[in-house]
């Protein structure tokens, strides 16, 4: 009878160490100054500075990439996943007015593949660091038989803090509330079962292809299809942050999963709707070929897709017209795309 | 052309959010004093006690349940894989000391199952509400495409609080340290492709049929390969806890992937070895099983399974009589196992 090692079912526990150095690095490079020790021990360190907090709230969120990983296997490309990862939880939790503390992140695949996995966190941490986040600790799963070859999982958990008089729950969301949308970077994390069966099995495309009708001059193909469906999920912590802690917004709603209809009476008060105008932004042009080309009729299409707009701000009235200036300083553009009124947390789609 | 909807493409908002109203009520059990508001916002809120702390660290670790899911999933039973995760969890941030203050969860699967997802996460709830931690979020993630119908995983992030004085890092292990191992409950979380290996391949076992040798009376039958193999992964906090308050021991080593030689060195420090005696325990009849099916050998079974021993307790040598009656009194058994010596961070194996 053959002796069986752990090998033999396809573990090698050997590759996954050397995997876990090699991220060593780009792990440090994100450590802020709560982190205490350094790598490689069983859970990561933080402590926490609450210095001038009247009442520190820690704020915690879980969420995956979900579809999106598919077209980074079929582009082969696993850079830009990872960011996504952290800016979606970094937005989760700017919701409520924290600022990230640290991120922790799950890798889940058939069979270690070290140069994929270090495109992966390499990805997580430009993302950590750019957001002031550090990547306290995460795991990698070999699971053979749960994956197939080459495909992977992804999700991450954020872990931040919001001084309590700042928290932001749509308790503050008033009548008369105008509507601020910030551009969205592309399909972000959400919608992409959907995209694909328009693009890939609707079109015929494939991931190196140009997208149809994007092309921005004669002269220039435009954006792959790759290119356009892995653009990264974009942060917002930058330009709304300072927003927060001025106390210049009611509510802000990060439009993920079910889009519009569902992510908005989030934060909508009993005895309050909100109102969108769809045609209050130019669509970008992604948004408007899966429309066109899936025959997806407009109000599915918001609650699918952001549609280009990716975070709403809820503004008092009386707040307006700072709020805008401070983006305009900031270098964001935003537009006024609905208000809220009475009601029963409701949405409407003007 | 028939127009698509965002469940054409295999994904239906409405069942999930049905399934996350059905778990709310699990999830709310779990809820401790720290926690503030109710489901359902986009972050769980945490409001933290560090009463009494000297210099509170927060501890996090990520984990996921590996391929322990296989099985459960062959058995068609869903409700110990959450336990598993969660007591997991408790135990790698146990190891430093940490008492838990919230969890989060992952799951993904191909296609909202609210029966199995239910399961799941009561398995959560019920070792949350056990272990005193508070499940605060997590998400449910629907990827067609990724996962095969059926199929799903599991992985979960932990936050925990230690007071840094009471830190334990392995740098108080000390030359004549004793090594006391407390029992597992079974495999735990670590080895099943290679048990999957043995016992489904080598020996043709299904979920339902009896361990062979395993009969403990003639008239008995003895576990099923599912409900042995399916053993839920214990929690040490209850009877460790208190040892580490007192500051009894000088480290701890949960014994996971990579066994005792992997596992026993992240808290060894420079100029020590730790020598552990495989027969000073009597190792359970299902890591003797795979031993002999397997043809596996027996340093290659201390590097894949925990074979009986699933938490290591450093013990300085001042301290044993006195930990020895404290775990007596908390009604768990330890064995001494081995102990420090001068070195270089290896570990032997008697």
């Amino acid at each position: 009878m053959k002796p069986l090692s752990y090998r033999d079912s396809g573990v090698d526990i050997d590759a996954k160490m050397s995997a876990v150095a090699r991220a060593r690095d780009a792990i440090r490079s994100t450590f802020t100054k709560g982190v205490v020790g350094d790598v490689g021990g069983f859970g990561g360190l933080f402590r926490p500075d609450f210095g001038g907090m009247e009442d520190p709230l820690l704020v915690a969120s879980a969420d995956g990439v979900g579809t999106k990983l598919r077209v980074a296997i079929l582009a082969g490309r696993h850079d830009t996943v990872g960011q996504d990862i952290v800016n979606h939880c970094v937005n989760d939790i700017l919701v409520q007015g924290a600022r990230p503390l640290f991120f922790l992140d799950y890798i889940a695949l058939a069979r270690m593949d070290e140069e994929l996995v270090g495109q992966v966190v390499g990805g997580i941490a430009t993302a950590c660091r750019q957001n002031g986040c550090a990547l306290l600790g995460g795991e990698t799963a070999e699971m053979p038989g749960m994956y197939a070859e080459g495909d992977y999982d992804l999700a991450g958990t954020i872990v931040g803090v919001v001084d309590r008089p700042k928290l932001l729950t749509g308790e503050r969301v008033a009548d008369g509330d105008l509507l601020f949308g910030l551009a969205s970077s592309g399909l972000h994390t959400n919608g992409y079962s959907l995209a694909r069966k328009v693009l890939f099995e609707r079109l015929g495309l494939g991931p190196q292809d140009p997208l149809p009708g994007l092309a921005t001059a004669p002269d220039l193909p435009g954006p792959t299809v790759a290119e356009a469906l892995l653009a990264v999920h974009r942060s917002y912590l930058g330009p709304v942050l300072p927003l927060v802690e001025r106390g210049l917004l009611s509510a802000l709603s990060h439009i993920t999963g079910g889009g519009f209809p569902d992510n908005l009476p989030r934060v909508l008060p009993e005895g309050l709707d909100a109102t969108i105008d769809p045609s209050a932004w130019t669509w970008p042009p992604l948004f408007r070929l899966l429309a066109k080309e899936g025959a997806i009729a407009r109000d599915e299409m918001l609650r699918v897709f952001n549609c280009g707009i990716g975070m709403v701000l809820f503004v008092p009235a009386a707040h307006a017209d700072e709020v805008k200036a401070l983006l305009r300083e900031a270098g964001e553009a935003c537009t006024e795309i609905g208000r809220v009124s009475r009601g029963s947390r409701k949405v409407h789609l003007a």
